[in-house]
């Protein structure tokens, strides 16, 4: 069990954890935040995965056996009063588990060897609530990579972490590559390259129709608000839209992402 | 052009609009607020939608189109301060516009009279950011009616009609009915009822492969963190479950839906 309980925000180990709420300190410290009992699990799945654990009394009591492997990891345990946890913690109503992890994404060039069929780019996502969704979207359809472009959100701001529902600990993810040199390494991979957008010149039922979905794909999503700029649209190999059968006038990005990337899982199971 | 600016938040009007941010007063006075220029337009094309405008002196200069149109369909326009207008949104970034808006829901016999081919039902669904998206993705896809059951959030919250990007005034969303009541009326429209639910029996490929997605469907989707009760799925046709082909534990429920629904839209038009 942790020992001496941490009540004051001075506490160094509390100010160099609140540090990380900010992509200049996580980037130095190569740590994240990842809050709850679900996070601590996967982080511990991971060898070296979880730094630090911070806990309260409460949560200690309910989660023994988290306390004990976070422990056997060889992460320090450390107690904090309810009012340091949630000074901590990114949310209305922390769990009373908050993990401090060692950054979980690979190069380029690795997640790339195993020739991955399915991989999906962030390529100008800014919301991070929707990067996140995108992220457990990916993993759920079969997605084996996911690339954070250097425009994108940073995955291990703490609203994505929390989207992604754990996802982010469970494929490889690679981020800050610019879109332009990441262009021909996916092409090197055999994939071929769509750009989702509203814009698109062939429909998704099209692309279906067409046979397009069964190849090796990297599916391209992007910004929210304004789609995809040009220098994408005009360096991937076809712009797909979702058709929209009623009034609405665009998807929310994470449910066309959803949309297509289960549309390649369909075809490229061959059902 | 607006006369007198506002700028008491205890002036009636001010006071009337702000209340309803609370269900129970918009259901007393029929009436919900939504904010920004998208919103006045879509309550505009409906006859009687706007019955009232907030303004900001900025906004009208911004939108002398709208305040003109407003005004021709008799809607008061109400100039108030940039706080006054702050008090009132419900977003950080209020855009000057607050409409205050006529409930535009229809009964479900209503509904139901032309015989859609698409129907989504809502049941137990809390989150009102969600239900909004949701409601966005079933107009996107070509549902032609969108249910919230008497145990789903309000659609008229603020939150909702923000995610719904405009969808709510788009198609006839049906408010309030007992789950159980529901389930005959369905029936007797000819619709055959689905349940979306991650402990369903058939994968949704198994449905799109065995043709079951061609006819007449009504689709239930739950709750976004224990799905659905027994007492609805045991009333249900099918019980189906969007495949996960990854680690995720689950989808989101909007992009469960979004999945679901352009299945759906596929399957019935032939493609």
């Amino acid at each position: 069990m942790a020992g001496r309980e941490l009540t004051s925000v001075r506490s160094p180990r509390v100010k160099a954890a609140r540090r990380l709420a900010k992509r200049a300190f996580r980037r130095r410290e190569n740590r994240f935040l990842a809050e709850g009992p679900q996070a601590v699990r996967e982080a511990l799945a991971i060898p070296g995965g979880l730094a630090e654990l911070f806990t309260t009394a409460e949560a200690e009591a309910r989660h023994p056996d988290l306390i004990l492997a976070a422990e056997r990891a060889g992460a320090p345990v450390l107690r904090v009063s309810g009012e340091i946890m949630a000074e901590l913690a990114q949310t209305v109503t922390p769990q009373g588990l908050l993990a401090v992890c060692g950054f979980v994404d690979v190069p380029l060039g690795k997640a790339l060897e195993p020739r991955p069929r399915l991989v999906t780019v962030l390529a100008h996502v800014r919301d991070p609530g929707n990067a996140g969704t995108v992220l457990r979207t990916a993993d759920a359809a079969g997605s084996e990579t996911v690339v954070f472009t250097d425009a994108s959100v940073d995955p291990y701001n703490g609203k994505c972490v929390r989207a992604s529902a754990g996802s982010l600990f469970h494929l490889p993810v690679v981020v800050g590559p610019r879109f332009d040199a990441l262009i021909p390494e996916l092409r090197r991979t055999g994939l071929t390259i769509l750009a989702a957008d509203g814009a698109g010149d062939r429909t998704l039922d099209d692309a279906i129709d067409g046979g397009l979905l069964t190849r090796p794909t990297a599916w391209v999503f992007g910004n929210e608000a304004w789609g995809l700029p040009d220098e994408i649209l005009d360096h991937v190999d076809e712009v797909v839209r979702v058709p929209i059968h009623g009034r609405a006038e665009s998807l929310n990005l994470a449910t066309a992402a959803a949309v297509c990337l289960y549309a390649s899982a369909r075809a490229q199971r061959g059902t």
